[in-house]
């Protein structure tokens, strides 16, 4: 028998251009992701049978879908950054708006979002977010206790990533680079080399055009 | 919400010389694989973090590692060919012999053992071995039946394979062809080419020099 998992944490499937940008420039409730067309930064993953809003049968089983296959697999709570929630800055003026997510939000889990002004949890479905003023390596002490033993996801956006990284609490990180340029707005990188001095890096160019960035400590 | 999953059935980090043999010539207790050395085989799979038999811990995170821990994902039975258990032809002479698995066997699911000579189920661990004398089509209806709604896996062995794709059974099939030549014993093909009439296929070069090859239903 093995011993207790170590619990991860993960970055999964995290959309990047090819200019090394993850969201643009202007983010606002109608545009999430600014002047940047998140279509096509996400075309390679909606193609795949494993893409979790996907609302008709079929859909691609190749190398894509295994990474959207795994986007859930083995996680047990997410870490995401304010932005990924609301484009709202400061405090909150209502507490009405429950989030970009929708009624089924794709998370399944706790979610733990990064802001400077609480709020009470939202429970939507069976995903719960709850809203913490916490440093990196708090927040991670918070998804652990809360994922039953399993990974956390680390979800974003670019600026969460960032922080993480700065902190060296990430474990793994896949990003997804698509052949599309950005050129403004909120970015990971200039290149992965950047990475270089304290993960492995494996670089796998998918049929589909995307090219998968593959990291994991060294 | 989601309709009911499709079950499939999926092979699964299926292990080929690049001359297309999964085994050597010469099978005994002592030789699982004949004359060939397993070992060239499932090297790639021996080095990542989530091969289920990794004694310590470690290992890598890059892409051999999503095909590894994606054996078990989603998969509620198992299918095997005879050979796969033990290397015993026609009646048993003894039950006493559990077959190559060893207490842990890394199903953890019903299996369901083609034979033409059925003997007593077996439990070992979370494992539970079937021996059953079916068609293809009769043994993936048992399988999927045992299930509990989650996908079967096939798991070899060539002959096996063989059988359920002539049957037009298999829904995706992943095979990593290791850099090592066997040249006798059990082929799978000439050439991935023989397939491409009736599946989508991609072709996945590893840095670890193994090459993935992902099929899918047309």
């Amino acid at each position: 028998m093995s011993a207790p998992r170590e619990q991860l944490l993960r970055v999964q499937n995290f959309m990047l251009s090819t200019d090394g940008f993850g969201t643009g420039e202007g983010q606002s409730i109608e545009r999430p992701f600014g002047h940047a067309d998140p279509s096509r930064l996400a075309a390679w993953a909606g193609a795949t049978a494993s893409w979790p809003n996907r609302a008709e049968p079929g859909g691609t089983r190749g190398l894509d879908d295994y990474f959207t296959r795994d986007f859930s697999h083995g996680i047990g709570a997410e870490i995401m950054g304010r932005g990924k929630f609301g484009p709202q800055q400061g405090p909150w003026e209502s507490y009405e708006w429950e989030g970009w997510w929708g009624d089924e939000p794709p998370f399944h889990t706790p979610v733990f979002v990064l802001t400077h002004h609480p709020r009470p949890s939202i429970s939507l479905s069976d995903t719960t977010f709850h809203f913490i003023d916490a440093s990196p390596a708090e927040a991670l002490r918070q998804a652990k206790a809360a994922a039953g033993g399993l990974d956390v996801r680390l979800g974003g956006g670019v600026a969460t990533v960032r922080d993480f990284l700065a902190a060296d609490l990430v474990d793994t990180m896949h990003v997804a680079v698509a052949p599309v340029e950005i050129g403004r707005g909120g970015r990971l990188w200039e290149s992965p080399d950047e990475l270089l001095d304290r993960f492995h890096h494996e670089e796998v160019p998918s049929p589909s055009g995307v090219v998968h960035h593959l990291f994991w400590r060294r």
